[in-house]
């Protein structure tokens, strides 16, 4: 057993003390209340880097919620790795659906319930014990590291675009290690190929200055509802392709291979129907159900409100009517461009008689995708091969983590995901929970990628 | 001058206090909280019909707000006239622009300020009024009378079908006339020819068992908002003529006459865009304005709702979406067949992947038009055009009033709208008011048209 074996099993039970102390902070990013909170948990993090024995460890100020940076840069030669995670959390509503208190960590059958147990403290504190286990272990570590620590992953990481520019010489690198990740299950890793970009908008229709009787009016004037409803059903097709032009010009086909890679990854379809009480398949056409949500665009209403929405009836034609729209975007489509198609789409379609504004929303993020040879796979997949003796699969995200664009775009680097949450571990929902089985082998992992990691060399 | 006017004259100041009493009463029949207030109103006219020398009086049981009947039926071989008015009033929201308590009525510059002073509870106090005073003055009237006051008019009469048939008897009569309705302004009268039916349904989108997170699940399954959306945008077309298969084939089309007839009611159409804040004319082609919202049928959304609806971004897949649709309907439509054809389309555009329910709502009423040489428009043009020194325009209705088709249909009787409310005094709106000399002449109006209305006959 490597000494940094020993030394993660000696220290275990601080390990788990020290989770449920970073768990207890409440760092909501979404609610403004709790910003203290996520400024708190930036500091718990930046001690805990310190302790570590990570060096120039600083909390940056965003425009919002802060970066916490650290350093270790004694491997002369070696690459530089930089470790990605989040110490902000996803609201707890519905709250009275937990178990316990969601900031009130507790341990039953080996398992860690608590907001962001997996999504991404509990992923994120351990490459921090890992490296902690190597420098005491070791005295050294087998790379150049870098931290970057963030607290508004969960709200889209609005601030994250401006702030890397002027600070691009602190945080260049080679590698970029997102602990914000899991793995297929506890016996089956994953590597993962890509996430999908995103970007979003609001659409306001106006009529008249005030809400008026729909018996007195109806006829003689536009409804905004239904202006509203002819716009967006123009969207989309009734397969659920986008019929906005242009949408997919830039969109890259995946190859045979890609696609085969993809349907190796375990899916079961009428399952997952049936687990969303659904009784029949929709989605694009020549395309499947995993193809549909990890490596298609999608067009999706978030929201739509307008008029009379309670019990009972009142005749009333309303003078306005909204929806809120995000798309999710594969290479190469680009976030600013697909805003500008729809704005166009929608201008174009806007009926007379009532006035259409189109407002982008504050998030907004560049598809993400990495070669499966890539070097930093290379060595994920060695450790992940020899931790749960198999091959990983390739798969990919429907979801987005804008961060990975502005590292590629800024840094002209590439990340790979390294994290060991599990799908059913409620991220987002009630009673989110971590395994403790996972919280140990994620940090003998980090130990054993930096290791490979030294040994290769980026230009491989 | 008659006795009448003698008698009403020196009894004006009473009969106001009498009205301020009567508003009052915070008779909103949408309020549940405030259903005994409806039949507190309802009590208040029975004894004032009692008051006046009517007999029979009695407040009947509906299975919601009560309907007040009263009789005098003292004059052989003349006409039966039932006299038609509402006694419940509209919500006051947004009580804060009022600029005295919705139900503390003042009067300012010979106006009476309070909700239902116009609607409808000044204009139905009025025939009341005129009933004494030729009971007193004349010692009986010049036709057998009824009185038919109920309480849920606002709210679209809706256990009114079911209350008339039992009670077919009792309100047997040659002719209904409405105490609920308007002249054109203080110097020009009008007949009105027509008001509009209406009817009215829900839509409800399902989708998955619960709401999903757009990136994860996006393009895999089918949104309810956008499902919605395509429904309802395939309800009309982009000129705003319904796209419902046989929505338009029981629409009796105008004569010339009748055409003429509308074309000769003042309108300014520039003056009617630019009060409601509006820049373009919008409509069904082929039609004026006056046209759309008097004599054509209409499909418009009251409300929509689905998913995340605030400040922000929440990028949700949700699993409902809904809307609230009403029709304003022209004879020969039937609000049933056509909620039976809006139903089918619905069904028959309903995507793949949502369950899609429609459900009517409980507002259903026929449309109603009655012919300008109709001997009660006979009678009632002769004593306007007496009062104002000019022929009244013929003029219709946008709106509905329900209970003017249960009249037809089960009485089969028409009705005659001879009321004195004038369309800038706030009706549904904070500011209502009542003109006081609306009040005194159309009490002495009533007097005229009953004794028009006793050298009548029904078969002329």
């Amino acid at each position: 057993m490597a000494d940094y074996q020993n030394y993660l099993e000696s220290n275990q039970d601080r390990f788990l003390e020290e989770l449920l102390d970073f768990l207890r902070i409440p760092s909501i990013s979404a609610l403004p209340e709790r910003a203290e909170d996520v400024e708190r948990a930036g500091h718990w993090v930046a001690r805990r880097l310190n302790a570590a024995g990570v060096e120039n460890v600083e909390v940056l100020p965003t425009e919002g919620h802060p970066v916490v940076y650290g350093d270790w840069l004694h491997a002369p030669g070696k690459p530089t790795v930089m470790i990605y995670g989040h110490f902000d959390v996803q609201p707890v509503d519905p709250v009275e659906l937990w178990t316990d208190p969601p900031f009130e960590p507790t341990v039953r059958e080996e398992r860690v319930y608590a907001r962001g147990a997996s999504d991404d403290k509990g992923n994120m504190l351990a490459p921090i014990l890992a490296v902690e286990a190597l420098l005491q272990s070791e005295g050294a570590a087998p790379v150049n590291l870098k931290f970057c620590f963030e607290g508004q992953e969960e709200i889209g990481s609005p601030h994250i675009p401006a702030f890397m520019p002027p600070h691009r010489g602190r945080f260049a690198c080679d590698l970029a290690v997102s602990a914000d990740g899991g793995q297929f299950s506890e016996t089956e890793p994953i590597l993962l190929m890509s996430l999908r970009g995103v970007c979003g908008l609001q659409v306001d229709v106006h009529g008249a200055s005030s809400d008026l009787h729909s018996g007195l009016h109806g006829g003689r004037i536009q409804n905004p509802i239904h202006a509203l409803t002819q716009i967006l059903g123009s969207l989309r097709r009734a397969n659920g392709s986008v019929a906005v032009e242009g949408f997919y010009d830039d969109v890259v086909e995946l190859t045979a291979e890609e696609r085969a890679a993809i349907a190796r990854v375990p899916f079961d379809g009428e399952e997952y129907l049936e687990d969303l009480g659904l009784d029949n398949e929709f989605g694009e056409p020549g395309y499947t159900n995993r193809e549909r949500g990890w490596v298609r665009p999608t067009l999706e209403m978030n929201g739509i409100w307008g008029g009379f929405q309670e019990e009972g009836i009142k005749t009333v034609l309303p003078n306005s009517a909204h929806a809120k729209i995000t798309c999710r975007l594969v290479a190469d489509q680009d976030p600013a461009g697909i805003i500008d198609l729809l704005k166009e789409h929608i201008t174009q379609k806007a009926p007379q008689g009532v006035k259409v504004t189109v407002t982008p929303l504050s998030i907004l993020g560049r598809p993400y995708s990495i070669a499966a040879d890539h070097w930093g796979n290379r060595a994920a997949a060695a450790v992940l091969e020899e931790m749960y003796g198999r091959e990983p699969y390739q798969t990919r995200s429907g979801g987005s983590i804008p961060i990975t664009g502005v590292f590629q775009e800024q840094l002209g680097v590439d990340t790979i995901s390294f994290g060991f949450g599990i799908e059913d571990e409620n991220f987002h929902a009630p009673d989110e929970f971590f395994r403790l089985a996972s919280f140990r082998k994620s940090q003998i992992a980090y130990c054993k990628l930096l290791h490979k990691l030294g040994e290769s060399s980026p230009q491989n």
